[in-house]
């Protein structure tokens, strides 16, 4: 980055100088939805815990971290400075998507913030600004923050749980997929891999072409499809989850709960491919790996009666086979045992 | 501590050499409550989001993170070392107390943890049963954990997101005390924070008698009074929060909420203070100030009207009045505004 864009970065107030009461009283207004936002808050912040509706008298629940120098760089190789709008959204994105993989619709998120003291006060509202405006542009018209909690650390970490429902339906798991079902994808695998190859290579990111500029904003900002989970419920899927470590890894862990053999379709996934080639020629590497390999796009995976018509949003990506005798549960790509890996954050 | 343990520790298996699914299979297990523990968890561990019952149609939600070196030294100044049990439990309880201060009942929690790749396994393990310990042995009956989230990062970051239920009954806020009502403690005040100080004095901790040690212990698996929230709720309780930021910080927070002023009976104080003496005399130092700024014991301020008798555990505290023409919200001791701070997160 510019020396003085720096300087001027390092000038700017921090919240060392922000009591927790101010602070919050700075980011608060932020998370503020417009009204006819059909939020399910019934008490918000102020209190020591919210109030949200469950109409079905059932919550689903998850819980995700992202830590500053694992999950994303505030300076990146290729010279792109992370911004809280980028980290806030991307904290709504890959919460909103775990509830979606369930069939469900978000109703609720509180958020845990963890700031070094020299943390600019103007990045963390940026941040409330990209939590709020990933949850509205999303679409998840239902969700609103009802509360959070501040603390000081060393390294930035934002932790959100996210509160969703289900209407009255029941969830799709990962362990429902049987033999001669059709596997099915929505919205995009690969192009927030391809982002992350982007930010971490030797071609400064204000070189960059619209093209590929495309998937650096996906893994910055993540557009996870929120309407295609509900739909895929509605539509009878017997199995599905999001694809947040790669279609390999989260393909074999739909495979190991249902105990089936995922057989991938190569010319899908050679078209899925295809999509990647500006990055994949501007950095020399097979785009396949992202394909197989990448995470954080937040699609969705997920398997359906071969009788049900997809709904839409979905394509076919492969089918469901039967286990032989010999052989444990996993992924097939023509007719061999794909090996890709995929992001574990403990053994990579 | 002594060399050999601290050699010992560093040469346990770390977290670096497992796998997050590795990881899981050591903690999952020792989630597990007993069969009996009425858990609300609809759905555990295993897929992209847990379901949970709340079954009045509304859900109770909070979220709290403690950090290393914020929150908890992994050795203090006085030689003792914080466990995993230890950070664990306290994760528990002081999510549980935020439920409790809401007069509702936890019905289950997911968990973020956040360790450096050198943290021993055997210390993480050791976190899950002190999460367990803690929710069985501070009584929530209906509660259990429904999953998490795992990644690493420079310092242990642990997060709980926790969920509860009211039954149908309308939760206690900070907003609701009238002039005339009762000001009224369930559980302990200032024994963390005495707690705290022997942690960082220069007595070594293994030199503590037990009249000492019981003040340390709470510091490190507080015991916030379970019961008392549903039971002031039950009561007709106006106004309640938890003390985790100090009796006057914490009261200044509920008068300002329901824009009265608080006068605390200087007699109560005096007692609360006189129980602290052990550890007041042994560090020489006046003990009301644990009284008036010391947090983290989560015991509950509530008010109730003056014609109801106090459920059991609280005992009265002070009274609530109507705002002079010159004053702003507060707490008076003795007839003067009462000025020991309490803790804040970035204003300290």
């Amino acid at each position: 980055m510019p020396e003085d864009l720096r300087s001027r970065v390092d000038r700017q107030p921090s919240v060392a100088g922000l009591s927790e009461a101010d602070l919050l009283a700075r980011i608060f207004p932020r998370l503020q939805m417009e009204a006819g936002h059909t939020a399910s808050t019934l008490l918000g912040p102020g209190d020591d815990a919210a109030v949200v509706a469950a109409p079905d008298g059932k919550t689903v629940i998850s819980i995700d971290t992202q830590v500053q120098d694992q999950d994303f760089r505030l300076l990146w190789p290729n010279g792109y400075r992370t911004t809280g709008f980028d980290v806030g959204w991307k904290a709504a994105a890959q919460n909103l998507s775990d509830i979606n993989a369930m069939g469900a619709q978000a109703t609720s998120m509180v958020v845990s913030l963890t700031l070094p003291v020299d943390t600019p006060v103007s990045w963390v509202e940026d941040l409330a600004d990209g939590l709020t405006a990933g949850i509205r542009e999303l679409g998840a018209v239902r969700c609103s923050v009802a509360g959070g909690d501040l603390g000081r650390g060393r390294e930035i970490s934002v932790t959100v749980a996210v509160l969703g429902t289900l209407d009255g339906g029941r969830p799709v798991l990962r362990s429902g997929a049987r033999a001669g079902d059709i596997l099915a994808l929505a919205g995009t695998v690969g192009h927030a891999a391809a982002g992350l190859a982007l930010l971490e290579a030797d071609v400064p990111a204000d070189t960059l072409g619209p093209a590929e500029r495309v998937f650096l904003d996906l893994q910055c900002r993540p557009r996870p499809p929120l309407g295609a989970g509900p739909a895929a419920r509605a539509a009878g899927a017997t199995a599905m989850l999001d694809i947040s470590d790669g279609l390999l890894r989260d393909g074999r862990r739909l495979a190991a709960a249902s105990n089936v053999a995922i057989a991938l379709d190569p010319a899908r996934l050679a078209e899925l491919a295809e999509v990647l080639a500006p990055a994949a020629v501007l950095l020399g590497v097979d785009p396949a790996q992202w394909v197989l390999g990448g995470g954080e796009d937040h699609g969705l995976l997920a398997t359906f009666p071969d009788d049900v018509q997809l709904p839409p949003g979905f394509t076919a990506l492969g089918s469901i086979h039967a286990l032989g005798t010999d052989d444990g549960p996993g992924v097939l790509t023509a007719g061999r045992a794909a090996d890709t890996g995929g992001w574990d954050h403990f053994a990579h």
